[in-house]
């Protein structure tokens, strides 16, 4: 059968999902995570399938060991449930309660957005904490996870959605997408799916933003900036540097482009030089940061020069580097240049930190350390869905308040339009909370 | 010059109107206040040009009541400028503030926006209301109004940003425009323009959808239901029935679709034909209704029967109507075949008003009272910038807490990821507000 009918039945499914009780939401919580538990040896033993196969197939030791579910990971899940399910309940929340005239009642309160798909990469863990955060949120939620874990994804499904709705949720509140030819379908689906989270690489969420008229929140490009300067503590911004590029290398909020002020340079520029040779990353960017570093270097050709329309997101040991004139030059550039998600300026000087973060336009503006920091789980927020760099909804690491939205209702006793607009009746507007 | 050239410029500026003091947009609001009284008479002569035009192309009466900007309205607009001064400044609102670590703080903070362009029909008032909610949070903003009044668009945009940039708000914080092909250029600028907000006919704003790849606000359909419960006070229905389709028939909020218990269709449907008659109504409907109407209507072909997926927006003094078996048929008739803008339950049974409300899905759920209260103005908001009926950042009529976004601030000293991955360092999140 095709998914799609599913989707359509998982719309109507939708309202009795988003009103079904907290501790209904909560117990299936606790029941997802009793399961895990209880079947625990099954999962691992399909999860083995799917290590085997990746070896199989020469998948990079560093990729294989994400598509790894073992006791660990297992518990590391099993714990971030049981914390969820102590946080307030997202839904319901009344964020505005007015009295128009009397007997006549507006309130807008929180519900879930209703159906939302996540295609997410082969990270059985993600599955796990994807489907939770829809469950708490009385989110309906279609999750396509990456191949090379599909039969951990399977077995995982299985038994979150077994012990979903045998908690009382309704049957059908969940649904597990496992082809690709499942996403092109879905992508067609924007009367039925509210929300499309895309993970994954840049040319992926790229291709779903430009296949559905569905609402997409997430990120295609990661280019996040340091920008060094003339005020900065020149030994913090080599630390933070190094961390942001190595300390998870293909990470979106690891940092790609390095703004360095004229004024420090040519003290900075050679010492940054070094430290990045020590770690092996490779250093390009514009004349000028060459030239400086033409004079200081032993080695030729350790420094490629390009031009800033070139600066782009590496997810590897390269990073760019320009010199620029001043912060209005750096935060121009950024402003430009980056992709609105998560930039940092090293500096000592609070006004001059003042003027970069007010005036940088992106999801996260940092001052004194790493770019590594933007994540759901560093924020506190439990766990996160996804980032965001749309402007719009949510922005940044997205938690369980970027899956509600709110409808207003109006509570009235007959009363109509026309006696306001002739003046027979007033509104009176009186906050009542 | 292309409005491109001029709209990459606006994208330079909008992180310094984004930064512009609460007193300096205030007093940018108050001049346009005092600057539209000052030129009042050059303002209504250019109004006149438009209402001359609008005569000789036999606009009709009721439209070109719309295009009038007389002395009646530029009260209101004044009044309604004033108002809009003395509201909470909706930008630099700290949302969040947690210490993750020891001198490592996030905070969240809201934001504009950035920029915005809104494409309005011919209503002078609606200019100035929406260059205002954009003035106050902090937004640029390119408006576009109906060419009808396209006199009056000019001067009003002139004498607006005239003021605004003498009390400081940055230079080319506004634009107008005024062709067609300036909107299709526009709708090309997705680096530039962070929202687009459609106002207009159905046909209209599908089109703006379906050709940018800018995020889009506002809504298509305004296909609002009234269901007839079983329960209901009969007199309270035909009385709001009657102001929800007459009240301002071509509004987005008219009721255009009723749907009526099959307990009481046999006794309510014909009083519902003698009051609709009353009013020149004509009603169309599924073949159930119209059976009823049969038995009881003394004139032939007064109704026309059509199947439930026909019904639509018809913004004119029709509406169709069909039988249901019970409240969740009404309720999945909506959430099928509504646009999840507007939708009302008339009854005096707490139990089913509740279950009706939870379970729609749309952006205002109504008891006992009209559709058309769905507005910025009757919610309090003091202005809208439009509806919208998507789920995603704003809901329902829009105003100023639409127009910010926020961003997150992290001040660190020298922290880097590292130290919490390996164990040495350790978030304590600790919420300091």
């Amino acid at each position: 059968m095709a998914i799609r009918d599913d989707v359509i039945k998982m719309k109507q499914v939708s309202p009795y999902m988003a009103v079904s009780d907290e501790k209904i939401r909560n117990g299936a919580l606790l029941a997802v995570a009793d399961a895990l538990k209880a079947h625990q040896d099954e999962i691992f033993a399909e999860n083995k399938k799917d290590l085997e196969l990746a070896k199989a197939n020469d998948i990079a030791p560093a990729i294989a060991a994400r598509l790894k579910f073992d006791e660990k990971k297992l518990k590391d899940v099993v714990s971030g449930i049981r914390q969820l399910t102590k946080l307030a309940d997202p839904i319901g929340r009344v964020t505005l309660k007015r009295e128009l005239d009397e007997n006549l009642t507006l309130t807008r309160v929180s519900t879930p957005i209703g159906v939302i798909g996540v295609i997410f990469e082969a990270r059985p863990d993600a599955m796990v904490q994807i489907a939770s955060l829809c469950i708490k949120s009385g989110n309906c939620a279609i999750l396509k996870g990456g191949r090379e874990t599909a039969n951990t994804n399977r077995i995982l499904f299985r038994y979150i959605e077994e012990a979903v709705t045998a908690a009382g949720c309704p049957e059908g509140c969940l649904l597990l997408a496992e082809t690709h030819s499942e996403i092109d379908e879905l992508l067609s689906c924007d009367k039925e799916v509210d929300l499309l989270i895309p993970r994954g690489s840049n040319a992926f969420v790229r291709y779903i933003m430009e296949h559905t008229r569905i609402p997409v929140m997430g990120h295609a490009d990661g280019i996040c900036h340091i920008y060094v300067d003339k005020a900065a503590d020149q030994d913090k911004a080599i630390k933070i540097i190094l961390d942001a590029k190595t300390q998870y290398t293909a990470a979106c909020n690891a940092v790609e482009t390095l703004l360095v002020h004229r004024d420090i340079a040519d003290v900075f520029l050679p010492r940054l030089y070094d430290a990045l040779k020590a770690e092996k990353i490779k250093l390009r960017g514009t004349r000028e940061a060459g030239a400086i570093l033409k004079k200081y270097q032993a080695e030729e050709n350790a420094f490629e020069e390009i031009e800033v329309d070139e600066f782009k997101e590496y997810l590897a040991l390269i990073v760019s580097v320009a010199v620029v004139e001043d912060e209005d030059a750096a935060i121009a550039h950024i402003n430009r240049y980056g992709s609105h998600h998560t930039d940092a300026v090293i500096t000592e000087d609070d006004a001059a930190a003042e003027r970069f973060m007010q005036l940088v336009d992106s999801a996260g503006v940092y001052r004194n350390c790493s770019t590594r920091f933007a994540d759901g789980f560093r924020y506190g927020f439990g766990a996160e869905v996804g980032i965001s760099t749309g402007k719009l909804h949510a922005r940044g690491p997205v938690g369980l308040e970027g899956l509600v939205t709110y409808k207003y209702r109006l509570c009235g006793d007959g009363q109509i339009v026309g006696d306001y607009a002739t003046g027979k009746a007033e509104f009176h507007f009186r906050d009542i909370m």
